[in-house]
This record gives structure tokens, sequence and C-alpha cells, in this order.
């Protein structure tokens, strides 16, 4: 990676492959265009929550609805990757109840590529963009290598 | 099989080890002590629902929390039978938006033992006691199947 995302975030996202995924993911859930103007580093800002600001955000009640998503969009980006990787379709499942403790699910066929339990969720968030980046690389990296090993699993 | 549930429904479920499996789950859920009197029949006589009374459900509007948790009950005395046989942790999700439509999922380690689509969730439900024995029966018999294919997967 040669730009960082301190240096410049512009190019940092233009030229990750993930977070422009995830940018798409809620940019096709935007029917109001809301976002039509904003940049894609824009986008993605609510991302990025700090330790600070995660002890400031309380677990009760219900999970704001915009916080779902971003945990959805963040696991659909996982998916495509995937999907691109590999040409199985994926599924994405983000359950989760009021208490802010779930399942995040990805799947091919009968073959969990992800299989994450969530805690905390009213918090869901990543120091800086390169941790996002960082953290959705890994689970789809993992994903892959798992639907590399078991192809047939993954086609059923 | 020799009582049909005709003949004598008490004695059906009580012989039936998938309906076992269901009324446990359901009465797991009755922290009031509501069905506490309730023969087992009677717990599970609002599965049966006729084709008659499935069109007068309207598809419209949230589905019953009664009929989720019915759902839910029903998976998971599929992953109860599914535990049993292959001695594996079962994990069930019922994921369902407001119209009815989603997924039920039965899984192990990485392995989707249960996969299904629900659509029209509001009107869940089976001819008979019978036949709801007969699909979950049919259901966790291809789960534990598919474990026992891809153990591995279903380890990790």
């Amino acid at each position: 990676m040669t730009t960082t995302a301190l240096e410049n975030p512009a190019q940092f996202v233009a030229e990750n492959e993930f977070l422009q995924e995830v940018v798409r993911q809620i940019r096709a859930y935007d029917s109001y265009g809301f976002y039509r103007s904003w940049s894609d580093e824009l986008v993605l800002s609510p991302f990025v929550v700090s330790k600070k600001k995660k002890r400031e955000i309380s677990t009760e009640g219900d999970i704001d609805p915009a916080t779902k998503l971003r945990i959805l969009c963040f696991y659909r980006g996982i998916a495509s990757l995937i999907e691109k990787e590999t040409g199985q379709l994926c599924q994405v499942i983000v359950d989760l109840n009021h208490e802010g403790f779930g399942w995040a699910l990805v799947w091919s066929g009968r073959l969990l590529s992800v299989s994450r339990t969530l805690r905390d969720a009213h918090r869901f968030g990543f120091e800086s963009l390169e941790k996002l980046a960082e953290e959705g690389e890994k689970l789809s990296k993992a994903g892959i290598e798992l639907s590399q090993r078991f192809p047939e699993v993954a086609r059923l």
C-alpha cells in the first residue's frame, strides 16, 4: 500500500478494493440520494469510532438503525470480495437482538465462509479507515481460503 | 410407527422424538408457566393450520410473535435431533423481514446443516401433526447426513 489513510484519505479509499465495496453497499441503500454529493471517505466516516467515543455510546436500548446498516454493509463488502474471488454467490445475515448481541454470517451453498458473534453492536466501529480495511480484508481472505478448501460444500 | 395422530394424538406425540423436542423447546420459552397444565398435543396444536385457515391469515403487517416463536421452535427441534445424532453443537437463526420472507439456518462449525428460505411466514403451519413430524424428521435426516458427509467442516 503506497498511500496511508492519514496522508491522503481520499486516495486511500479510492485505491482500497474492500473500502470501495463498502461504499458501493452504502450507496445502494441510499434511495433518496442523500449521499449523492458526498465523497467516498465522507460516506465511510461513521465507520471510524474512537475508543473514547465508543465508551460514550450507551449499549442500552435498541441499536441505531444506521449502525445496524453499517454492520450489514461491512459484511456485504466482505461477501462481495469473496464472490469476486470464488465466483460463488454469497448470502449475508446480520442477526442482532436489542441488546446488541448476535451473529453475522456470510455463506455460499452450505459453507459458512464468515461466522462471527457480535457483541456491543451499538458501538460498532473502527479506530481508523486503515483498521476498517484491514479487518475487512482479513475476514475476506479467511473466507476465500475456506471456500477454496471446501469447494464442494460451497457449491451445494 | 404404530399409532397415527388421528387415532390417538396424545400417544402419537408421546412416541415421536421430533415432536417431543418441539414441545420441549416451546415449554422452555414458557417463562410464566402458561402451558404448565397443557398436554403436549395441546401445546403443539397451533402448529396445525388447515389450507382454508392459511388462506384466511393475512400476509400484511408484521408477523405475529407467537408464529415467529413457533418457526424458531420447529428449527430448534431439528437442531436438537442433529445434535443428538452427531454430537456437534448446533446454532439456529430464523431471520424474517416484516413481509414474512427470510432464512432459517441451522449450523455447526462452518457447515450449514439446514438452510431454508422462508416465505409467507405469517401462514406457517402444517396440515396435521403427522405432517409436522414428517417435515421435521426429513430436515433433520438431511442435516445429519450432511454432517456425516463433511465432519471436518462441522468441527471447524
